[in-house]
């Protein structure tokens, strides 16, 4: 059953409220003392990651019991669910470990694998998005009124500014790509995890360009950057779905999309 | 004349309100439509960079009409003075001009040369750093009450959480080090310019490698390290000044700076 207007507009505030509960859950660990552990593939994770993810996992489970749930530190549960909710209680875990405010919390929710509603909640920055299908993306600062998101209408990629995560993200078959993209654009920036898709649906800048992301790391910006006007896209130009590559393109206009492919496509 | 006690707090108080009124000049452009140059070295420029100096110009003149300026973005004036001041008036335009909080405005005083008072502040993120020389190096947030600053005590580079702006300020000759410095740390992070220095001396982060850095940038770096007891220098492990490479390691401990050091030399 597809979701009424109602019932969209009761989950996005959910998802918001989600989003911001989890938020500050995380802060309480922010800038304190507390082991780091390394997971499988050397990424770290704290007890912050834990707590948060455990904690929404169980208001979703209390208030929507049918629905799915898939996390980054806990997996998948549900998963086949017509609603099933997407979580990833600290994006920017190694910005959270170095005292940066650069994390977020993320919470999109899919109906039948599609990304209808996506929050990005900054809790250090007070800075947040939301993005409903359909309906629209908004940006809100210091919980002031909710203001929509355009993106810019950069159309030439040597007018663009650049953002991506880390060069370490790309492999030896990538780099090569990116390097040629970071010279090519006007303005070439490092860091930011989900912020920069942010950015992005705000206008401030014009491309993101990533690799190895995972599910929780980019349905939720789905909603927010396509809402804003935006294209993303993996990098055979094909929708974003639960089972894609992880090799993300985000740009403000289909030109600098379609520019992006190709620079991308010509050096590898 | 070496500056007495209550002569060097005065100079202190000064250039850290020198830091907030630039910063709270600059913020009237963040996130706004002007004209972005490039300048000879293609680094970007804006009015924003632009009006903050000349107004801290004016303010210095004003107070401490025998005093030498260096600035950014005017240049020099009475450089052989006793006292100089340097500013930065944006460090971090790159994130300035793309919506991103990480950009600061530096304050230094040198003293025969040698810096003797240097300040961070942070006017988005309304974290600030003073350091002063023989009497400490301090932290705020929001204007709340000042916190000493004191490095971690990080001693091994497998350990470390390093962070640089990015790879692209590394010649050819120095990116297989970095390349290697990355892969030896516990965590490798991008971004931040003036601010990352600012989470070493507060105890976040444990080391920063920079290159292709300007006296502007570095001078107001030095006190707020030393102070908190870390160490800063050039990659010859020589004490910076107006007139070093660029090449920049702020480490955490001695441990590190001289595993780091040895590090760079051995791949370069």
């Amino acid at each position: 059953m597809t979701p009424t207007q109602d019932n969209l507009d009761t989950l996005a505030e959910f998802a918001l409220a989600l989003a911001e509960t989890g938020g500050e859950i995380a802060k309480q660990w922010f800038r304190t003392e507390y082991t780091i552990d390394l997971k499988k593939d050397k990424s770290p994770v704290t007890i912050a990651d834990r707590t948060v993810e455990d904690e929404l996992r169980k208001k979703i489970l209390a208030a929507y019991p049918t629905h799915g749930i898939l996390g980054e530190e806990y997996g998948q549960d549900k998963a086949d669910a017509e609603y099933v909710w997407v979580i990833d209680p600290i994006d920017g875990t190694r910005s959270f470990i170095t005292g940066s405010p650069l994390w977020g919390t993320l919470v999109a929710l899919l109906h039948r694998g599609q990304p209808i509603v996506g929050v990005v909640a900054m809790p250090i920055l007070q800075e947040r998005w939301l993005g409903v299908a359909n309906k629209g993306s908004w940006f809100s600062i210091g919980g002031q009124h909710r203001k929509a998101c355009t993106v810019s209408r950069c159309t030439r990629l040597e007018q663009a500014k650049f953002y991506t995560t880390s060069m370490r993200y790309f492999d030896s078959n990538e780099q090569p790509a990116i390097q040629t993209l970071t010279d090519t654009v006007q303005t070439a920036n490092f860091g930011g995890d989900c912020y920069i898709y942010g950015l992005l649906a705000a206008g401030y800048i014009d491309l993101v360009v990533e690799s190895q992301l995972h599910p929780f790391d980019y349905l939720s910006l789905i909603p927010i950057i396509n809402e804003a006007g935006g294209t993303i896209t993996d990098w055979d130009n094909q929708p974003l779905s639960m089972h894609s590559t992880g090799k993300i393109i985000a740009a403000a206009t289909p030109e600098l999309h379609r520019q992006t492919l190709e620079l991308l496509h010509s050096r590898m």
